[in-house]
């Protein structure tokens, strides 16, 4: 079985993460692409949009990805950009629709808990497991290009469904989830 | 001096009205377009927006506005929509951008003031005056596509700016706005 590449995007109107991973039939992992899509600030909307629709349409294009996981973004979060963020997200939705790439959310909670098994987990904690899992010598930098990389790892771990979850196979972080699983189920 | 053409834009993820008016320098306008595009409910996030994305592309491409005006969403709006409602924005916003067409935002305060000479105006008062100033038999209908045209209206009044206000070239909305302006500044 081939792997299945999954773009994760971290939307944002002035950083949206942008991460592409190969991930195996086993659950192992390998960086393809990460980056940061920029606008300026002080564009109008508009012009903001489409310099992260460029962004984003060159990642799809040259990565030419199986399937889009981007960040589900709630109201509740902070109020000064996150009219912005939704934006974003819905330029990236209908990215990945135009170029007929399924493409669905996940939420920063079941990020979380993909990647390290504990859906609060902090930012740093994200990171590190990131690293981990990609086996890079350096954490991730910015947070929103980390994001994106756990965006794509949850959604390739998720979707392959806890049947295909060999134990063998697991890395740590899913073992724990796994764990923790059983343990609510008791 | 020629008319400006203006797309109003009414974001919405379920109903996205969209109304084209032609607004000569004397402030008169005629209704050029007026209609709702629709998505599926239970359709994904992103073929809803693609859905969307395509009906205002066919406005842009049909009635080539010199201008986009769309509202400005914000998070304080009914929670269950307002995410879809802002990803709709930003998808309007990128298309007129990528279209070469200037785009601003409009509050609903803003329109309604503009409309009715009252910022806290109700859908209905709205209709009514939008009905009368494009000499409009019927109220337009459903309220998006009422909105979609007041927004239209409200950009290309605005946007002439109150110099080019000749005091005999006003509508009634004009003059009770003009009216409550000076008021304020006594």
């Amino acid at each position: 079985m081939a792997s299945l590449r999954v773009l994760g995007i971290d939307p944002g109107l002035t950083r949206c993460g942008v991460g592409v991973v190969d991930v195996a039939p086993d659950r192992s992992a390998v960086l393809v692409h990460v980056g940061v899509v920029r606008s300026a600030p002080d564009a109008p909307a508009a012009q903001r949009l489409a310099a992260i629709a460029a962004g984003i349409r060159e990642v799809l294009q040259t990565h030419r990805p199986d399937v889009v996981a981007v960040e589900r973004v709630f109201a509740q979060q902070n109020r000064n950009t996150v009219m912005g963020t939704a934006q974003a997200s819905g330029v990236a939705l209908l990215l990945a629709a135009e170029h007929g790439i399924p493409a669905e959310t996940h939420t920063p909670t079941e990020v979380k808990a993909a990647i390290t098994g504990y859906g609060q987990a902090d930012k740093r904690q994200v990171q590190t497991m990131v690293a981990r899992i990609l086996r890079l010598d350096e954490l991730p930098k910015p947070a929103d290009a980390a994001d994106a990389l756990a965006l794509a790892l949850c959604h390739a771990w998720r979707g392959a469904g806890p049947q295909s979850a060999q134990s063998g196979a697991l890395t740590p972080a899913q073992r724990a989830w796994r764990d923790a699983e059983r343990l609510t189920r008791r």
